[in-house]
Parts: structure tokens; C-alpha cells; sequence
């Protein structure tokens, strides 16, 4: 670990067993570090405070969690039975107190920005992005067993979309056997997947190629699989959509034509929480000590 | 598809979802077809028949499932609600008709040299076995998957054993991200495993290094995880045991220790009956190919 | 191959086997193709014309090599007997023909816009950079193996730069079984590294850890290995720069110092002529595509 | 390292830089190694003696080169000025002394047999043989790259065999991007190959098949490549022939036919010799292992 990360005093506040697992990343790696709002703390080198009172507040910097919040008012903290109001948070907070939180929205930047605090989006972060395509890929994988009466080796799988996940789905269901299909719109898009191996189609031929397959994964946020498209799916292909609300399939058209398709949504978390939670660990970790190189 | 599969009359007798599958995928490449012992035939091109006296029984081969009885009696026979014992189904048969069937006993091979039938384990193919690993490999890391908290990319992987199961457990694995240690015992599966890209652990090194690993695969027929070897392993590793009976685990030390063991028996026609009936169809054919090329 | 190619009349000027390869690439996808500056056409369905003046110039598009001269004053055509001077070529073009060159500069951008000529250099193109990206690593893989006394299989490989070229030469040293890492200085590259399974260096740790590699690859465009870096760097290591000039290593200490540095530049013309060819006409395709399509 | 090698006493007789870096390999693991028989010693922890008489002859092994000889009398020394009779060396040898030899003919088992030495042949032993596979496939991918206008990425690759030469060769031909199919007799072979991701093409269909191929490579031992399949073949093709004599390949009829055939034997040493010797040395460890557990 690089830096010296002794002198940072972190309070985690809120979250699931993903954020205790960060909280104890973080804490291995030299920086004090303290949770609040867990009702136990399984194995871990860090120490629970019960109450926002309970201590001397001179926390250097504050963690929420991913997402900060579900309801809009409290702290989105599903393992600790009283109330954690967000205001009240950013009350205790000093002036040169740095939030760390996942999915920030106006609410959030309003305050902190009346408070004068420095606010980051853990979840805008590039790297934990790129990180969390991987329990991404693997659990779409996952659930393609679970849901096919054959193998994925030897089967035609078609990935629409290029993106993170899209690279890193390829290339492990390649790995496994699998014949890949990577369909994109974009030249460059195309160029590199056949430079790893893949089957490249245009996104314009989709129409007449979409019979082929017998497992559709969908990273593309847009509506790709509609009645048209899906009128020339097979019906005994399993669709699984990795893209986020509206998602890109026409679901209820699908569930009339007997196609199985899967919206798999927030997937790290659920397949993989403890990897999910080093994720978000690290990237905390690359976040000090940026904000440590700038002093 | 080979030679003239014209001349043959096949009759499939018993199994389930695979037996069938590999029934059409037998008619598909020329060779007639007629299967008995399913109550309904869903899409494909076999004919039914109800009863073994429906037809002027001029079969060429009969086909039985894998296994051929579970009862020791009777054709396994699941889908169908009548008996089909055996010996019935012998007395039947002209004797110059062949019997293909899976895991022959000393019964079966009894009856058969009575007749003097000709009988052909198509369990025994090596061809069978080398396919067959594919849907048990993807079937063991399909349950990784389910079982950890974890990605099995970046996790580290033990496999023992470097057969035809071990060998492709780890390609997938690799192929998938996992860091892959394989323990063998030989010099030359340790010369392959290193050629391959995977980390070689001799055997006999297990008990110092068992420690280390996240998921393990045990792929060989002994009981290899005694409870000396347990007690190394760490409490949070999930095992899963890919040999048959009686296993290669203290499942009762493991339990008591709190480990997760998973013995996984059987996978290809769990996770993956559509596969597991084409291996058998293809197996079935080549088997045909040759009998019809000694002619 | 999309579209309807049979309108474009296309001339072919200078260059090597690579331009003659990719004139019949694109003849082969219905376009007409005519090639001036080629002493002999081997192979092949274009028609040759041997003087600027052959034929009523009636061309849509003018195609030249790349790079389109090297000496700044007559057309790059290392098989023609005869000078082509590129004012000449200029000359002749109707305003409405269309000029495809690789590696335009500032006088070729003059001269195109003097006469209200598109100019469209194809060496920019991404997907070209992409596709040429694999015969470079390719080369390198291959002037790896003749320097060296041990196989690429198990050494220790340093690829600097996670750019175009990085990422395709490590996919295939790691497809050779080398032991890849990638020197990289941002976050999301670091993470990208380990999601492909290679291992990940900071660049700013470089110093400290040169010394246990065995193959260096240099892709980063600055001068990286400079002497201080070289004096960590094992004497019996061989060097590959891949940077474009001034190069990305301090070649003169090098050679005092005993290590093998190879300066490899133009790679895919060198090793793999055919498939540069290939790529420039599937490039040259898609600018015929788009430009179609904008009308 | 296991067991306690201290107690041997090794002398290397003769050989090339593989031999002195094999003993290199070994003294490093703790025996005691001297070596005969070279002008030289560069870098390195292993004793020079320049006569068989210099030294009170302990020792508990001596290991002759691979080959062993190669004019039947002396032993195979070409860095070393004075001959070195084979029998000279016998004549010297302790009763319990054993001795190591690559390639032993039926001179040298008599010999040993006269004496009642224990005669070792390591270049028959298994591991040796599958790691020595992969230098041998490393040369056969740096002979395609250097003799192809093409890169071997996209490139359709035939390899005829599925012995360990083959095996590892489709491994990495894959891993660089190739299409590799492979040519094998035996069910299980093209169950392998098939479960490995590559294609299958049984080899009495190569006749129908074999105009596909960009690259050939052979790795079985006998004549393939007849003038009949020549005939059948590109004439840009490049063809590798890695059989060792007489060859798999009719190489006067490629000849007029104008196909490269590049007939390339005993790899290892040329494109690796320090990989080369560091298998021979990690074998010959192997055996020392063995022969102390024996005891």
C-alpha cells in the first residue's frame, strides 16, 4: 500500500456486509477506521460505534454507502434498527471533512456544498467501474447455467454491446467454450472484437442474425430487444438483460412469446457482495491517496 | 455425417429427457428410429411406440439408458408408467440385434452372452467421457459460483487430480479468471499442468499448502480430504466433490468443522440434459459407424 | 459487403505489395479498381494503367499510399520505374473526386483544399489503428523469440503502455503462456490489467521492479527506459521498442551497457505485408461506406 | 527443493550450453556438481575439471549429454578440445555408480550392462518429453511467423496429430488468435479437441479438407503429406514438418509443386537452449529424487 495512511480516521456509515468488507479492506491497509450501523461486526479489525454521538467526531473523512440511500432521508443502512437521517450525518461533520458516497444525487451535492465539504462519487470512479464488471460478468454467466439445459461450451452466445461489460463477458465465456458474437455499432467497436478472437456483427444486422443464438446477453442501455427484434428471437433462447432501468428488453412481449428472459440488475452486490465490497474497499484506498497527493 | 445409416433400425428403451434427445439426434443423421418407454414424445422426428409387442420387432440395435436399471430389473424407464423389465426386453430380440447400453453389470452381460447378443457399453467410450467432463466441469463451476461470496476470477482454485475432469475444470477456470493450482501426483501431469499455464502442487505437498485455496475441486476417487486434511483447510473454502461413491471427502468431519462441502454426482444430466443426450447420440453413432465399417 | 460499390470508380496510385493487395480487396467487394505505379500486377483482378494519362480520368475517388511520399514531392511508388510527382496526380483530379492517403501533411492538406478536394487520411482511421495493432504485436512476439535463448512460454514479460498495442500483445504473450505484466499510470488501466487476468505495475514503481523481467515491450511514447531505469534493468534482458521516433529508449546506454535493445518500427508492413493490405482496403471499404451513406 | 541432495556427487560429461546450464540447474539444488568436457565455464556454481583422471573419481552419477554420442565413439563434446571416449568414461565408473544418458543406444546398454551400472535414459521420460513439447511448438510458431506474408492471427492453421507436440501447439496457436483445427484418428482425440475449443477434422477427411489451410504443421511420424495430398494443397501454403526422420513430408514433389516445406528437428535446442537445459536439469533432479526414495 502506498502513502501513509495513519493519519486518515474514516467513519463508515451505513450499508450491507459489502461496505463492512470495505471498511475492513480499508482499515488493513493502515487507515483507522470506524462503522455505524451494523448491529454486529462479524470478524474484522474494525470498531463499531452505536450512536453519531458516541465519539469525538474528528472523523477525516466519511463513508456512506452504495447507494447512500433508498428512501431519501436516511442512510441506506439495512443492518442497524434505528433511523440514520442523512442531515443528521452532515450536521456532525467539520468543515474539512471529505464525504465519500455511491450514487450521489442533487440532494446529496446540495448539502455538502452548503456545508463547504468536498463531496465524491465513489460510483463515478472509472476504475471501480471496470472492477465491478467482473462480478457483473460472472453472475450474468451464473444465471445462464442455472436457466439452460445445455452448456455455455459450444453454445452461440451473442453479446450486444461493447462496453466494460460487454469486453469482459467475451472473454470469459470464450474462455469457458463458448462461441462469442459481440455485436456493436461502431468500426473500432467491430475491429477489436475480432482482435480478440470474437465474431463481430453490426448492430444494423441484428435482424437477421438473432435467430442464431441460444443465449442473448443484453449490456446496451436501450430498448435493442423489441417485439420486431424478438419476433425473430428462438423461442427456447434464454435473454439475459444487464442493462438498468427501463432495461432493453420489451419484456412483456417476450413473456407472451414464451421467451425466458432475465433482468439481471445490481448483480456484484448479490453474487459477489464480498468481492463487491473489496471493490469498493480499493477504490476508497486510490481515492486517500489521491487526496493525500494533493496536499 | 458417415457411411449409410440407412440399413438401421434402432429402438431406444427407457431414460429420460437425455436417452430421448439422443434418440433424435441418432434420427436426424439418417438412421431410423423408434423409442419406447416415454409417455409423450415432444418435438422431434422418433416414433413412438406403446408396447414391446406393437410392432414386428425387427430392430438391428436396441438402445438402453444410462444407467440401464436402477432396480436392478427393470429398463430404467422414469417417463413411462408401465414396467419394461429386462429379461422382456431380451426375449424379444433376434440374435444377431446388438444391445447398446450404459454401465453394464454382470447381469446384463449374463443375459447378453446367453444369447449370444453382442453388447457395447457406450458409458466406456473414451469419447463419451472426454465430452462428458465438459457438462461436469461447467456443472462444478456453476455451483462455485452459487455456493461463494466471492468471483472466481482472481480466487484461488485447487483441482486434485489432472484427469480428463481435472483437465478441462481448469482450462474453464483459467478460462474464466481463476488463479489455478492443480495437484498431482505424477511427474508428467505435473510437466502438462505446468505447460498449460497452472500452478503445479505435487500431492504430497497438499497438507502444507491446502490453506491457501478458496474453492476445491476434488476430482479423485479416494478419500483425499481425510480429516487430517481438513483440519487444514480454511473454515471458509467451499469444497465440492466431483467423485463418485464413496467420495473423496470426510463429509461428516467436514460438516462438524464448518466447512461447505458439495458432493456433486451426475452433473451432465442435471445442468446440462440437452448436451448430456447429444454426447449419447453422437457416442451411439459412432458405435454404429463402426460396427456398420467391420462388416 | 454492404451497399452498391459497382458506381465507385477507384484509382490506386503507388505504394507496395500491401496497396496492391488492398486495390484487390476492394475490387473483390464490386468495386472498379484501376492501380497506377505498379511495374507488374501479380495476382489479381485489378486493371493496371501505366500512365497518369492512360485513361479519361473519371475517377471518384484517388487512393495513395501510406505514407502517400517520402520525399514530399512525388507519390511513394517503390515498384514504378517512373516519378509520380503528387502536384500531378493533383492535376488531373475533377473537383468532385475524393483523395484517401495515409499520413496527410500539411502540403497535402494545401493541395487538397486549393482545389476543393476531400482528403481523408486513413491512417487515422481508429479501426486501422486497432486491426494494425495485431500484426505489430505479432512482429514483436516474433523478434522476441529469435533474440532470445529461452521461450516466451513461463518468462517474465513486461509490456509498458496499456494503449492499442499493449492490450493485444499482452492477450497474446498471456495466449503463449508468458507471465504478462502491464506498467500502466492510470487507475482505470490498472484495473482493466487485472480484470484481464495480467498482472498490473504503477508505473511509478517501474524502478524498483525492471530488474525481474525478462522481455521488455515498449509501447509508451516518451523516453521510459532512460538511463537510470536501463541501470536497474538486467544485463541478459532483451528490449523491444515499439515507440515511433525519438523511440522510447536511451538506445546509446543501452549498448554500453550490454543489453539488447531492437528498434522495431513499421512492423505489419515488414511481417505481415498480406494482412496490412487487408487492412488498409477493409478500411478503405468503410470510408466508401460512410461516404455513401452521407449522400 | 525436495530431500537432501547433499550427498550426490555429479559429473556432467560433455554437451553443449544446454548440458552446462542443466548442471548449473542441479548444483543450484544443492548437489554437488562437477563438469568435464567443456573449454569454458561461463557463469555459473559448478567446478570445471579438464581431465577424467583429475580428480579422485567419487561420484555418485555421471550424465552424459543428449545425444549421448554422436559418432558412436566419443562422447557427443563439441565445446571441448580433447576426445572423450564413451568407454574411457566407463572404464572409470564405480560399481554403484549410475549413469544418466539422452538417447541410449544398444552400445551403451551393453556397456553399462558389462559393468552392472544402472543405465538411466532421460530423455525417455515422460515430463522431459512434455515440457520439451513446448519449445518445440514455440519454434514451430517463430518458423510460421518468419516464413508467412501473413500474420498467424485470422490465419486458418492445420496441425496433423494430437500427441503432446500437438496439444500444446493448437494451445498456443489459439492463444495468438489463430483458427486452428486439428487432425487426429481416434474418437478421443477429436472428443479432446472439440473440448479444448479447436476444430476437429477426422484425418481421413484431410484429403477433401486440406486446401483450407494457410499453415500446416505436422507432428506425426509418417508420410502424411504425401504427393496425393500435395497435390490437394496451396501453393502459398507454408508447411512445418516437425516429424523427426525420415519426415511426414514428400519434400522433392513440394518442391516442384513450389510449397514451402520447412522441416524443422530437434527445436529445443536451437530456439531455447536454456530452456532446453533447464528441463533436461529439473528431470534429471526428478530422477535423483527418485533414486534416493528408492533407497
Amino acid at each position: 500500500m502506498e502513502g501513509n495512511k495513519g493519519r486518515y480516521r474514516l467513519l463508515f456509515v451505513g450499508g450491507d456486509s459489502r461496505q463492512l468488507r470495505a471498511a475492513n479492506r480499508t482499515a488493513e491497509n493502515g487507515v483507522q477506521v470506524n462503522a455505524l450501523g451494523f448491529s454486529e461486526l462479524t470478524a474484522g479489525i474494525v470498531s463499531r460505534i452505536d450512536d453519531i454521538n458516541d465519539r469525538n467526531f474528528d472523523y477525516t473523512a466519511v463513508v456512506l454507502p452504495l447507494p447512500y440511500t433508498t428512501d431519501g432521508v436516511n442512510i441506506n443502512s439495512p443492518e442497524f434498527k434505528k433511523k440514520l437521517p442523512v442531515s443528521d450525518v452532515f450536521q456532525k461533520l467539520p468543515v474539512d471533512c471529505c464525504v465519500l458516497a455511491g450514487k450521489c444525487d442533487t440532494n446529496l451535492r446540495k448539502l455538502a456544498e452548503g456545508k463547504g465539504i468536498t463531496l465524491i462519487d465513489y460510483f463515478d470512479r472509472e476504475e471501480l467501474q471496470i472492477l465491478n464488471a467482473i462480478p457483473t460478468a460472472e453472475g450474468a454467466i451464473q444465471i445462464a447455467m442455472q436457466e439452460t439445459p445445455f452448456t455455455l461450451h459450444s453454445s452461440e452466445c451473442l453479446i450486444i454491446g461493447n462496453g466494460r461489460i460487454g469486453k469482459i463477458l467475451a472473454k470469459m465465456l470464450h474462455g469457458i467454450g463458448a462461441s462469442v458474437t459481440v455485436a456493436s455499432r461502431k468500426r473500432k467497436d467491430m475491429a477489436q472484437v475480432i482482435s480478440y478472437g470474437y465474431k463481430s456483427l453490426e448492430i444494423g444486422r441484428m435482424y437477421d442474425n438473432i435467430c442464431n443464438y441460444d443465449v442473448i446477453f443484453n449490456t446496451a442501455p436501450s430498448l435493442v430487444l423489441d417485439a420486431d427484434m424478438l419476433s425473430k428471437t428462438r423461442r427456447d433462447a434464454v435473454v439475459i438483460d444487464l442493462a438498468s432501468k427501463p432495461g432493453g428488453v420489451d419484456f412483456e412481449t417476450a413473456r407472451k412469446m414464451g421467451i425466458k428472459v432475465i433482468w439481471a440488475l445490481s448483480l456484484p452486490g448479490k453474487v459477489a457482495p464480498h468481492t463487491a465490497g473489496d471493490i469498493i474497499g480499493k477504490t476508497i484506498l486510490n481515492i486517500l491517496n489521491e487526496l493525500e497527493a494533493k496536499q
